[in-house]
């Protein structure tokens, strides 16, 4: 009775993961009719950019054929030194992936509490009441993807030395979506234009009585000042009437501060990789060692990990919680992990030391993603190596080129290359479900994120050990593919490489 | 060990429900391209009128750009005294709210007992067998929600002395509508228009061959015959052939006699309110005390609660189910509860004597709605007290005034005020996902339901204690709304009020 | 306690079905605007056939009113002996109905172990080391239904003497289809006519630079040489270059030699059926025994069942799994079952020996029909037997036409006959979600399979024992349908048959 109860209790939690991941993962709307009939597939490139203060924004036309099949809008924001992209929510959810430079940002969960407390300055002294209060502030780094979701209120602040550069996809057709496919920004604060509205036809001209750039704007005064209870001016500065165009980056002369944990700082390097590590060691670890002993530190291991799966799914719902009156499950939803590590410096999924390596980035270790319905991927791969053909089974893949230059192929259901050609950093390209694609790096360290529209995508290979082909029967092999046997052996097991094959002279440097 | 399996029996109806929530909630199509972008919303009201031998439905034009933007459909059902209105199934759920009157409706769950047995009449006297039986009937009175699942035949009676009023919301764009997004009545009798069919443009003639309004008019008379083992003349009244028109309200001379348990009469005023309360802290109370204490009758209790949350998955799927040979799971979806109030007998969940109340009643508390992936809110307002500035997170609202006037304010991206203006008994607003609003209650006692989208709905405030500046670092709110620290502080705290703002003379006297 | 848990565990299997069920079901696209408005429904055949060397791929033309709102595609594939249809997968879910013949098949699943291990040929004797190894393969015989998922490859051979007849449904609006709604095959090899393609239209002439019909003849040939470490003429064969139009279903001459286990063979006529049925009873008792009295044994059992569930939620997600690395859970999605009888074989949910049979084939019987969110059903009806009028609760039905013909009235909202004619063998009618429908079989043994657009599919029926009428009060039916209470207890309880009702004269003589 009681192994069975173990067995149980250890693998619910993953059991429900799982559940919601196959879910999570169909949570879209299909493309219009026909959207997904390509001549052939383009290079993507921002065709736009909106200045800011202290930063620009650049913008993917999310018209473009490959985005609106793969139904989502993209974006790169550059953030200078000491620039704070002002708080906005938006209509769908969202992945960032940081592909340059540090610093922090906050969400705000309607219902969470404000737990981070900010201790009297010296020069008030007004007594023991903290001097402000307010919700999480987490740090990120180059090589994070942060997750948003849909509706929650996102800012960001550059906090080191180099611009920060961050890639925005929006998920526009995700169900939680309930509006059109257009990406919406709601900015609370400040005068600018919205990166994205510009790309819609302005029927009968759409914005003219614009007072302001923000959704607290258009409230007639006498509203904000009652329902915030301030003066005049301060309404006026909250409409964004004062503001001379700053835009949606905004430069904090002397730097934001802003208290935060000092240990939450990110370490460089190899420190923070292996603590990653260790950690999914343990859990590995964890997994493998229960079912044959089970002492009683492990229960309290699983039981924390079942209340982390909890996070994902519980999702504040009603509009009062005092904070002492929540339970352990909103809890856990407030204390959410909001970003993980896909960079070079995580432990890659797979790795050739003469090909490359790359990392997915999927619900089951990031579990906001079930939520979103996304996942990415991050890979680099060495001059001349290739990428074997495969294909996404269940996701769209939006690759964007973070360095370096490779040769795509890309093939459709009818054999036909719809790409072949060179893609160079910053271009984007989507391979749409189930086509075909093969890589060649040109470069020392091509190096790429995809972004995925499923939180447990799943890529089948064509070529290589384990591939599609290699799992066929010989016989169905060779009259298949109209070979003798002999060459259907050759076809199924000749490459002895999964994903990654280094180029044939680092094979024979390798032999030798 | 059993601490933890002790945790696992008690988190996991919870951990399903939200589950069955977080998914749920996006079960639903995206409006189609450009079909939210709104120059300005209006205020709806029905435009279409259809005459019944007891009764009049009112329909909102479904195709109004609010209507088709949230995705569903409206009307408003007046039942005179004795009238019924016919059983009707349809392509899409349905949330009913009762506006006002009382009286008995039922549903019919295939495969679901016929439990109610209605003994022999003196006057037949023929033994043992019962006179009648049939499915489950349930009394409804002012401030329910009544949830009807797609597919559903549904009908309703009048059994007070009052007419009865009910608007009834169709979610045409949740998936579980396989159809387009027309909502269609499918009536098991009568011969009536179609409330939603007159909107249909009528390519080709579309009901010329039309016989009568129901979905048995259409079969051959001698397939009805063989079928239901009757005679010419009942096939004709089925077939609505006899029918002059009554329409899809008729009147029951003298009554209809249905049994129903005396105990299910709703009671008036406080009584049923401290019951519902009680029922509330009951179970509260149970959650709180489990982790400490747990006695083997609690036990019970949470294998009820267990059994509780089966209801709603569940659906009955077999063809042909014996009466005895139904298992405990089918009991619990054939007992589901289809009702709940959250009008003004109920408890609030927010609440202040000088402002207002609201309460929102989510899947959480009515597992229906879970399945049908909709919500509703009910609230009032007295004069001149503020609904602080907001947002709907994860839903659309579909709002409609129950008694008096309130000033509306909506805001979209771009800082638009796309409604300013008055809302009156009666009248219809949609406050589309992420749109900002503020309301200002013109009447002594402004009241509304507001139906949304989401089964377990959540709005976010932008003003007020908890809202989502307060919850901003007050250095990111100095330097987003270009305020000095002090006016950020105001901004930040100057509102001690939640959602709900008293009136300022009132305040004043409060304070006084 | 242990009662508690034991309920708990028992219960959990089925429990998280159902939620899989209750969601699966709704993970379909609605049809576009007005896409469901008919005037009537035709009897649908083939408007296309492509012809293989040793076979044909017949298809339906899915831009048929009825086809698009039903949101599938259809083709008949018939495989002559010994011919082999090259793999392919699919960018939507399918299910195979197996109409005539017998064979084998495979699918192949990323990340799934090549588990059938060939040994030495003798002529070879190269030592220890097996000969092939590749994926499971399964036989199929008449009346199998075969779910293949999104993107999974598909091959199936004909090993019997007489062609192999196989009804296939493409569910296109399925939302594990990210693409648009095109059915697309990608073939793994060969160079052949894609099947549904020739519908779409070739907007600025698609298909032109089309080397070859297969996912890898697009690639660069020194991209396959190098991915495949193959040469030059594999590679030309690979591209389909070589293959002289034979087409998508190639002859095995000599027949195709693949190692399948022998005791997996399936046995003819009454030792399968008992066989299963018994898998049911056991299955069947164990739930109904279980909480009185519980044994190790049956625990063991349970604990398998657990497992069971976890298959069809389980997908492989990682790149690599080295194959000894793999843990339980996953090893169970390898071992899904993929095939499951529904034909005459099998014992039925309804049966009448005078009227006929019906059997339902739901995600609770077969779990991987959750995952793709479709059912099968079977059925066979006698010489002028009815089906008595019905609807489809929440899918969309797919009949098709095994045997004989049979009188179909379909009924539409407004009480139309959008459809009151024969229906014979060979053609397909799509009886929308929600319309009325009778069937009256004009042949000796009138036989059908319908596909349902939902993985726990649900009717109602509107005539006879149970049906919605019947479950009605009486004094609603009395005032509901305009009749006296002696004829509205007439049409409540007159005919005792639940859903096929046998011709009067064998009533008759059944009563003499």
């Amino acid at each position: 009775m009681s192994n069975k109860l173990l067995a149980l209790s250890l693998f619910l939690p993953f059991l429900l993961l799982f559940f919601c991941g196959c879910f999570a993962s169909t949570f879209r709307q299909q493309p219009q009719e026909n959207e997904c009939q390509f001549q052939r597939l383009n290079a993507l490139e921002p065709d736009n950019t909106v200045q800011s203060e202290a930063g620009t924004i650049e913008t993917w036309n999310p018209k473009n054929d490959e985005l609106r099949c793969a139904g989502v809008a993209l974006s790169r924001c550059t953030i200078q030194r000491n620039g704070l992209r002002r708080p906005f929510y938006t209509n769908a959810p969202q992945e960032i992936y940081i592909q340059q430079g540090r610093g922090i940002f906050g969400m705000i969960f309607p219902g969470c509490g404000e737990t981070y407390e900010e201790p009297q300055e010296s020069e008030k002294g007004q007594g023991p009441r903290p001097q402000d209060r307010h919700q999480k502030v987490e740090h990120f780094k180059e090589g994070d993807i942060i997750a948003v979701p849909t509706g929650i209120p996102f800012w960001m602040y550059n906090d080191g030395q180099t611009p920060v550069v961050a890639i925005t996809l929006i998920d526009t057709t995700n169900l939680d979506n309930q509006l059109d496919q257009i990406p919406r920004r709601f900015y609370l604060s400040g005068n600018q234009e919205q990166e994205f509205l510009q790309y819609q036809e302005k029927e009968g001209g759409q914005g003219q009585q614009q007072e302001g750039g923000n959704v607290l704007s258009g409230f007639d005064d006498e509203f904000l000042e009652e329902a915030l209870s301030v003066n005049k001016e301060i309404v006026r500065n909250i409409k964004g009437k004062n503001d001379d165009r700053e835009g949606g980056i905004v430069e904090v002369k002397g730097g934001l501060k802003v208290i935060i944990p000092p240990t939450m700082r990110p370490r460089h390097g190899r420190e923070e990789e292996e603590e990653e590590e260790e950690e999914d060691e343990r859990r590995g670890d964890r997994r493998r060692r229960h079912p044959h002993h089970h002492h009683h530190e492990e229960e309290e291991e699983e039981e924390e990990e079942w209340s982390h799966q909890v996070r994902r799914v519980r999702r504040p719902h009603r509009h009062h919680h005092h904070r002492k009156d929540r339970n352990g499950l909103e809890e856990t939803l407030c204390t959410m992990k909001l970003r993980h590590n896909i960079g070079e410096s995580t432990s890659p999924d797979a790795y050739n030391p003469q090909a490359g390596r790359f990392k997915t980035l999927t619900s089951i270790d990031f579990p906001i993603l079930g939520w979103l319905g996304l996942a990415a991927e991050h890979g680099s791969i060495y001059k001349n190596a290739l990428f074997v053909p495969y294909y996404n089974v269940n996701a769209n893949s939006i690759l964007y080129v973070l360095n370096g230059s490779a040769w795509f192929q890309v093939v459709d259901c009818s054999g036909n290359a719809v790409f072949n050609g060179e893609l160079n950093e910053g271009q984007v390209l989507t391979i749409p479900q189930n086509y075909a694609a093969a890589i060649k790096s040109l470069s020392d360290n091509f190096r790429y994120v995809a972004f995925k529209t499923n939180d447990i995508p799943q890529i089948a290979t064509l070529a290589g050990a384990n591939s599609e082909i290699s799992a066929l029967p010989l016989e169905v092999v060779a009259h298949a593919f109209n070979l003798n046997r002999d060459q259907a052996r050759q076809l199924k097991n000749n490459n002895p490489y999964k994903f990654l094959v280094p180029p044939p002279q680092s094979q024979l440097r390798a032999v030798a």
